[in-house]
């Protein structure tokens, strides 16, 4: 069975996140005030083939503690979906 | 009224995205040979002040075109949620 991992990483919430007070900041430059609180993570889309969707998830898990997100600085959440999505 | 955006901006599906790739390659070494098609692009939240769904999208949209996006690599897409959500 194949599943679709949608992940996302992101600054944990303790932490500033410089690149997004940037972004936050050029809003005002383009008009648009009402933007705030903008935080800038990854987002990482991937397939993965196991037998049960629990499979899927713990190696999605171990990919992301591995490889895709470093704990100090940021946590990540994700979805799994069936089948192939596009 | 308060909405948060949640944006996802990837590269084209036409296009390679080396990054994905290398991810992909170094999933063999730490035996997750099972992962595959690794794509990856940002994740961002922001919160928008709009008289209605409907403004608060069409901030989002300018937001993305102007700033967050480079159209000609990537494609963004985007969920808006009523209220303070953390």
């Amino acid at each position: 069975m194949k599943y679709r991992a949608e992940i996302n990483i992101m600054p944990l919430k303790a932490l500033l996140d410089p690149q997004g007070k940037t972004i936050t900041a050029s809003m005002k430059n383009l008009g648009l005030e009402e933007i705030e609180n903008v935080r800038v993570g990854k987002h990482i889309n991937l397939d993965v083939h196991a037998g049960s969707r629990e499979e899927a998830k713990e190696k999605v898990n171990t990919a992301c503690k591995k490889l895709l997100a470093n704990p100090i600085m940021e946590y990540y959440e994700f979805e799994l979906k069936e089948g192939d999505v596009t």
